[in-house]
């Protein structure tokens, strides 16, 4: 173990775990660690410090360990500025780039420490050194000549700490089971949506078709006519689907009151969607009087904005429907920014291309009725994703109650 | 095709689909057929009537069709009398033994129609000649002696026509899709419930633990309470749970109200079991006001009677769980006697064990979580089952409502 | 039922089932029939006739039952040419047109049957009279002016028979156990590949990145380079990890040969993307020897074309990716026109989408984890897909194994 | 926060963890604690020790803390003897009984440590203090007057360290993804079962009788045959199953080599049974060549022991079945007490049932076709199962070549 560096960690970093996460690294990376100083806070609100030497038995190797201990939060005790590099062209990273985590970030750019902006998971570090900016940056969008942060010298990661009393939702991280009291949850959903209004942020609701065919249309409808939702990202299926049973009493062919295939049903979406091309958009649909209720309509009524993504398995589609994914992504994208809770509902493909876009911070909900769709968003970096496995025809229904029966008891 | 015999079809075979499924089946086990005589019924109500000729290569093959073609209620122009052999020992069958379905059925005795009793699929047909009986026997209670039908002679299954009009469930058999409308499938359940009871018949709960888990006990409770469930076939855990969320709040330690562990509350389901061996059973710590509510409080108060069969899995058990499963598994099937529903519930394991045990002519519906458990059921034979992909915790909170909505709507 | 018309129908109209089938349609659709004429096929080879009055209360009510047991391939006596209709707008159908199913379809036109080109369902028929040629148009693609047909006179659908010997997988039709032999299904898969090939008809694979994280890609690649796959249609994911998988024995950063996650692991997908980049074309990367193996060296090796059609939830993408989603579907489209088998493994996305785009006689097989996807893709209309629960992990090499068995014995 | 009383915890308590854990614990039930010592491990070897005090606001919460954190491997600096009360009657518990976690555990009776014996979770701590013997007892064997356990005093857990270099799962741990490379997991399952081997302890394999409707029948029986399973614990199905594939080529009536249903199948496994019956015994039926191949063949042929537990949806069941559960749950527990790994397969009842029977430093591994299996198991409590994502039909033919790979590789 020739070679050695020392790090340093601070803040909550017992009961956090990132002590733990830092040691556990280094070892099952085949490093070792000799704690220099450690500090612990005496009290539960003390912070604690502690200085490490990580070894190890190669320079490659030892980068290697000391790379994902700085993900963790830990850091060099006098930082040097970022490196960095310019792109060599469009979409090309140069060797060694760091790639972001989902979590807070800074970047020492000229001395200074730069907060990240627009942070979500595996992009790149492209900064701006006049305006002393940094932003993250997916692959599709770097330009050639880009200065990209490389090495992880002059990047401090505020890894979460586990939050304590209070926490609504933090018993249930990384377990996803149906054996949960349903009730119980939906009730704790509706008391977070209100929180986070209250607190400011908005609320973002991520959801598939499926909510319109197990008959949970008219609920979404009344959360959202009732203010609580701020922004809908969905797909064309969600918004064909939901305009037909405005239009028809159908969700792809089946009437919604008797669960029963209706004649001619199978033609009812294609008209849906030729009756919105007729009048040019969903807005302009709802404007002539042809929609007249529904998740769309109400969407349009309360200046609720809504992106419509295409997928490869779009009939039609609509004309509100964005076909190129990248801009589709990227309109997404803009509509996260204030974001403050995510509420995922009944569709797997939109919610981890959310997640991806979504910093760890914000208050991430997915309900499917099959867990594998929670451990799936997960496995993919979504780490913050706390599953609820539920129906979407029962959930709404009960959720639009919960909300009314919070809302009332805060105003009294 | 040297070989061939004649049968004939009755009814309305045609739009029941029988005339396919019999011309189908001979062809796909390598028969052959000519339509001697086909009445064909004009008018919607008029029964059909075929007389066919059925070939085959071999007098082997030709009975081998002819057993499947007889149990879709196809038989000889001239009937015989059943050939009747004994047992050569307890639970030993004859050889060519006639294997019950569960649909309603007929042995020849006598020159005589007897109609099979306590019918139920794959069971032997034990024929008491003195007392003109047929029994539907599982190979378990065979006793050495009893004369059992052989061979396909003298026995008449009456097929179950596709029913028409106002078949409330009909357009789901076979489709175990999630993509349904909840709230529109919750309705008819609770419509079926009433017009069942109403119809002098019964209604049976069939339910596993995660009804307690997700919070739907209360609402079962509340259901049972207003007389709407007539039997309640369980195991330990669902009874252990729902005691242990009357006497903690909790259910395997998690509290139900805030979907939290309880410190401790590992220990809640073996107390619980505790004090109810204290007291000697369910009914006895009802009585002594150690259980003052729930799910087996309710069935006590109103005299619904409950069947807990043991399981290898069983902590306990509590002393009103019949670990013998042969034994509850008999107590189970003299509860099914009335049946006209049985509604099941998160539990696979039960819902397979009791659908062995009914005729096809029961309702059957199965609610979970899972849609591979309705497929299973269906797959070991209960194909009149109907499912619902659904969250016992969202579920029984809006059925308990339908129920009161369309009893309400009745009485006036 | 004062309103009536007399219908034909031809053909093995019983033992397909297709005459239950119309008299249950038009029953259930509170309508009434007389049967006419019933002449019946005596053997097994001969053709059935029936002629049948349709009765209804109503006008519309009988035009709505007619539409439907036309879906069946039932027909007037004497046929009319297809009504036309000039589209009014740019993907605005003209009311009443007709729907198209996946069935092989004729259109009247002139006194001339034609048959319909580019079968897929729910589409609009477009006529061009002066070179006398149908398509099934999707809704996208409808054009200002192109002659629709409406209502249902003067089309005629070829409802499919029943198979009868010999069908491979007809068994297996509308139901998706987890409990089938696996290795059984598997060499029934291989044998159809090779059977298919022979007559002269491609094999398409539809395939999701778990095929690469389950460790199939090797034996997948493999398969590709012994020519039993004719075309991929696969997203960004495949091929990324595909290529991240060569480039650096991972996929999403897990080592593939340990199951470990690898350090840095996390930037891997995005320096394999960065990668192909800077080459140019994933083609391009093949041939300056960046990619040297995997499924999508192999495509390039072999001449297989490949379609990666873009999602919201892309990383990157690589170049060769569509992003506009309905350029995507079109180009997928051209090369689904010789297909006589497709092959959809782990993606329900792409499958529902190619499911969409392909006439009913085209093989199409399933295989999933997870049983919800194939129910999923046949409740959205692609009823003849087989489905198989198997882990694409151990499913391929399996197949490859099966697939030089079968090639083998059959060379010999 | 009055209430205060001094604990010690010794051991890699940082890096396994189990610092953090005692911390979260502490202040997630409303506690507070001061570290007094903390002697930190300077080298990854080095053991650590902290000396806390913990804090409560009632005596009541800091016994509810303490119960706890003593659950986690803590104790008081001066040990007490645990206290004991007697049972007041049969499986009747006393007030604050101590109830086992399913880690290594000592009890310290007249000032000595007594390793407790049959460990398993949620059971009562019975002491015999004359044969200075401490054992895990089940309620359903607790008798009236045994030396039950109280508090917490006097016992002490070896909470499981984290298991570093090497730990050939470790990496899967509370996962449950079907994304993970099936071949590679296999491979290592086999390295596992030879290691375990060969280290001395046993294998014990679990399983369902989809094992045999999925075909992987066959390969099962040739790694019991070549020595690998030293027990076999599963239900009637699985044998049933497993005799009627011997007996007729069917798994419930369907061909294996086929995957078609076959004529008259649905007897099968009645006359399956009814032969075993005839014989007397699964083992007399063999010796009597009524069996000749298969799992319970090969079971009988090299005295591998195996336990029939009965179920409520038993069909028969076979004369070997345990048709008492209780008694079942004892046999099963006897043939578990040297057990190195337990590998279920495709039964989510049996493997609940062992998993509670098991303590946690046995090696557990589930493998299913269904994510959410495993995660019921881990919520039961049996956290150190690892969960394999895969189908019993294909995993089966898999393991055995692996087993014979690195059993070759090994003997070289």
């Amino acid at each position: 173990m020739q070679m050695s560096r020392e790090i340093e960690l601070e803040g909550h970093i017992i009961d956090s775990g990132i002590m733990t996460k830092v040691m556990d690294q280094v070892m099952d990376m085949g490093g070792n660690f000799e704690i220099l100083v450690f500090d612990v806070g005496k009290q539960k609100t003390d912070p604690s410090y502690a200085r490490l030497r990580i070894a190890a038995p190669t320079e490659e190797q030892l980068d290697l360990i000391l790379s994902e201990v700085f993900r963790l939060g830990a850091h060099y005790p006098i930082v040097a500025d970022a490196a960095l590099v310019p792109a060599e062209g469009d979409r090309i990273v140069p060797k060694g780039f760091y790639s972001t985590t989902n979590h807070p970030t800074q970047v020492k750019v000229g001395g200074e420490w730069i907060p990240v902006e627009f942070l979500e998971m595996d992009c790149i570090l492209v900064v701006d050194k006049e305006q002393k900016r940094a932003c993250c940056t997916p692959l599709s969008k770097l330009k050639k000549g880009d200065l990209v942060v490389v090495g992880e010298d002059g990047v401090k990661v505020d890894y979460p700490e586990r939050p304590r009393e209070g926490g609504r939702f933090e018993f249930m991280h990384g377990t996803v089971s149906p054996e949960r009291p349903s009730e119980t949850l939906i009730e704790q959903i509706a008391r977070e949506i209100i929180d986070i209004k209250r607190g400011g942020k908005e609320v973002v609701l991520v959801g598939g078709p499926a909510i319109i065919h197990t008959g949970g249309g008219p609920a979404l409808a009344e959360i959202i006519r009732k203010g609580y939702i701020d922004v809908v990202l969905a797909g064309n299926a969600l918004a064909t689907h939901d305009i037909e049973s405005n239009l028809f009493g159908t969700s792809l062919g089946m009437d919604i009151r008797t669960a029963k295939n209706v004649t001619g049903g199978h033609k009812h979406h294609i008209y849906a969607i030729s009756e919105v091309m007729r009048a040019g958009s969903i807005r302009s649909a709802v404007e002539k009087g042809v929609i007249t209720g529904g998740v769309m309509y109400e969407c349009v009524c309360n200046k609720v904005p809504y992106v419509l993504a295409g997928s490869i398995r779009d009939d039609g589609p609509l004309p509100d429907v964005i076909t190129d994914v990248m801009v589709a992504q990227d309109t997404m994208r803009r509509h996260l920014r204030d974001a403050g809770m995510v509420l995922m509902v009944a569709t797997l493909l939109h919610s981890v291309a959310v997640g991806n876009c979504l910093p760890s911070q914000v208050r991430t909900i997915c309900v499917d009725i099959n867990p594998a769709s929670v451990t799936k968003l997960m496995d993919r970096g979504t780490t913050q994703a706390i599953g609820v496995v539920s129906d979407a025809g029962t959930f709404f229904p009960m959720l639009a109650k919960k909300l009314d029966e919070y809302a009332k008891t805060f105003s009294v």
